[in-house]
Formats: C-alpha cells, structure tokens, sequence
C-alpha cells in the first residue's frame, strides 16, 4: 500500500524551511526553501538549489542514521524541495557537539582554531529569537521547565550517537566533522526523537585534503559559492551511501 | 598550644584581599582590604571599614559552617582585617547558586526579578579576567581540563550543603538568600575544600521586611552607604552566631 500525503496548512516558517500539516495529523510536509540567513535571521540571501540540496542531504543523513539505529522524524523525500516527516513536540533547546574548537567555543575560551577534543563537547542553546538563543545548563533547563532531567540525558545519549555515526559518515568523505547542531523533540508517546536537519546548514566541516569549510560559514564569512560547496557535499555524501 | 602565624611574601593581589604566605607552609595570611571593585575591577572606591566588616562575617560564616560539618579553610580571624586560613590549589571556577531568579539569569532569560526557583541552580563561570570569567558547562570544564568529573561532582554536592546551611542562617536573620557565590581548592591530598570567602560582596542578600539590598548591589547600583549595610549584616549575623 503507497500512502499519499497532501499538503495543509502553513504551520510555521523558519529560517530555511516551511513546515505544514498534511493529512494525517501525525506526519508533516516540510518545504526546504532556496534561502540563507545568517546572524540569527537578520541577514537573508536566495540561494539557487540551497533547499534542494540541503534536503537530499539531510534525507540522506537520516536514512543512514535510520539504518545504523538511530531513529529519527525522516519518511520520506518525496519531490527535490519536499520531505515528510512525523510531527514530534519540538524540544526548545539546540543541542550542540564539537569534536573541535570553533565558533562561539573558540571564541569565548580563547583556544587555537580547530583544537581537538579528547571526548566530544555538548552544549545547549535555548531556542529563543527574543532571547537570542542563549547557552543554557542542565540547571538552568530544570530551573525554566524546558524539560525534565531524563529528556535531557536521553538527548545527551542520543547526540553522541549521532556524533558516533556522522563523524563515521564524514570521514568516508574525507571531511572533517568539527561540530553541528541538532534537534529533538518529542512523540505523542513521550520519547526523544531526532528531527529538524542535518545539513552543512547545521554542521561545520572541513575538506581533509585542502581544509577548505564545506558548510554554511561560506555564506556567512562570503568564503566563495554556496551551491558548489553544497554540490560538493552531496555528490561525496552520495556516493558514500551508494556504497552501502 | 598556641601556634603563632607570620606574614610571610604577598603572593596574590584579589579585588578585596590580598593573600600572604607565612611560616608555615600550608597556611596563608590574608589580608580583607577597605576596598569595593565593580565591573570586574574597572571600577575601585576605598570604603571605611568594609574589610573589617567582610572578614567578621565570613570568618562567622565559615565558623558556623565548620560546626554544621562542611569543612573550610578558614583557621582563624587574627585582627580585624586579617584571618588565617589553609592554603589550598584554587580550582578556577566560581560556583554560583541560585534561590531565586536575580542578575545575569534574570536578563538572560528574562524572568521575573526574584521569581524562585523549585530547586537551586546550579552554574560555573570559568575565573579569567582576560576572558571575562564566560558562563561555563560540564562538559566544557572536562574538555578545558580545569577541573575532572570527580572533583566537578564534590564542588556540586557542597555548594548545595553549603546553600541549605546559608539559607537557614540568613532566614534566621529575617534575610533571604538570592544568590551567592563560592570558590573551592585542591587540598595537597587531592580533597574538594570550600575557600575564598563568604560574604555580602559574594552573596546576594535581600531584607524580608524591606525588600532592601543588604549586599554589594548597594555599591554597584549606589543605593547608599555600603559601610552601614555590611554593618546591619554583621549585627544580625553575630546575634544569630551568639544564639548557638
């Protein structure tokens, strides 16, 4: 039996994807628009194909993390630009993991550029344009009820799954994971669930070879063509999958 | 026996104290400077007796908490600006926690001042005045080496002894305990040993009655005279230290 989704209602707009209802309560249509922002949304660019590639990126990463164990909200990719997804309770944190210094990390602690770590670093962001995102401790979630101490520890659990795998997935294409940001959220039976993306919109990655960034710090220090870099991502990440 | 102390080579120079070795190797001679800092010591005013008025407090602080079994370095106060106390590796974190909703977590997630808390937060800034002693996680403590998991999970579990206790002295002086801030050392056998001082330049004290500040928010918001304030603090303190 094929099931066929239709596409409802608008639900929510966010920085580089449009999430709607679909006939069945429980699934959703999420359109990957062909857009960048940057500085928390302040700064927006239309990118040829971004939304396209990013999707079959993302579609291809949470196949692969499906297949290695790691559940998530991912269906199916069902047209260049669209992916259906099972509706989760987003979670308001981003849950970072670094393998290396870099960004904000690099930044507030003073420490040499891509620095490695002995054990990944993760870090949480709580979802907040008002607040601008700040970083947030296992405390400070309790404090604020942005969720209980055992989702907590099931994210942490999870993303160093995750990590596990992409850090595996990248290498296979010569590309260095340095860090990324996920989602979670939760099932109307109570369970973590990896959703949103994962993309070179939300991981920062290094070319091995040339140590040239293959993410979305091209667009955000105009390092050169998004589309490409993003090109480049996909043709390496497909083949890697291929191979499977 | 009586053990005589003698100032020894300054060793450091804080914002309020200034520490001093002497005859015996394991102890240290410090000095409670008639001086407030604000904005991380950009701002420095002589203030009449303020030392005085610190090292009696902590040094009633530190007492009571000795009895109520939550070890210190504290030794002895030696005059009125001086107290002798056990020299130890300091651990550069300050350990921060929080009844109630007040200072950088009320602007930071824009709660309500004083909103309190169902269980105290617990938060670590990483001491660094080149970096602007940054808000700092778990698991970039671990990744940063500044202290292992062992000796992050001591600090946790005596900064909460460390707040039941103060809560209760300072309910007993008809004062809540918003916040307050703590340091810990390594003793030379590797123990997790509260250090530093206990006072209201490092807690955040507000009268029940009044609602008035019986803190350093009086210097950094100049809401009148410090001296009198820290006087009040004092008065109360030792009625309730003489009560047991």
């Amino acid at each position: 039996m094929t099931v066929t989704y239709e596409k409802g209602n608008l639900l929510y707009t966010g920085k580089a994807k449009e999430m709607y209802t679909t006939n069945d309560p429980d699934v959703l249509w999420v359109e990957y628009l062909d857009q960048a922002t940057a500085l928390n949304g302040k700064r927006k660019v239309a990118i040829d194909e971004k939304g396209l590639l990013n999707n079959r990126i993302s579609s291809l990463i949470f196949k692969d993390l499906a297949r290695h164990g790691i559940a998530n909200h991912f269906i199916e990719q069902l047209s260049d630009h669209v992916q259906i997804v099972r509706r989760v309770k987003m979670i308001p944190l981003e849950t970072v993991v670094r393998n290396a210094a870099s960004g904000s990390f690099e930044r507030k602690f003073a420490v040499p550029h891509l620095t490695k770590f002995a054990e990944p670093v993760l870090e949480f962001f709580y979802k907040s344009d008002a607040l601008d995102d700040p970083f947030i401790n296992d405390s400070q979630v309790a404090a604020l009820k942005v969720a209980d101490a055992a989702t907590v520890a099931e994210m942490k659990r999870q993303a160093l799954l995750v990590n596990q795998r992409l850090q595996a997935i990248f290498a296979a294409m010569n590309v260095q994971l340095v860090d990324f940001k996920i989602e979670f959220g939760l099932t109307s039976d109570g369970k973590v669930l990896l959703a949103d993306e994962i993309s070179p919109d939300s991981c920062r990655l290094v070319d091995e070879a040339t140590q040239q960034s293959l993410d979305k710090d091209v667009f955000r220090k105009n390092l050169g063509d998004l589309t490409t870099v993003y090109q480049e991502v996909l043709q390496r990440l497909a083949t890697v999958e291929e191979g499977q």
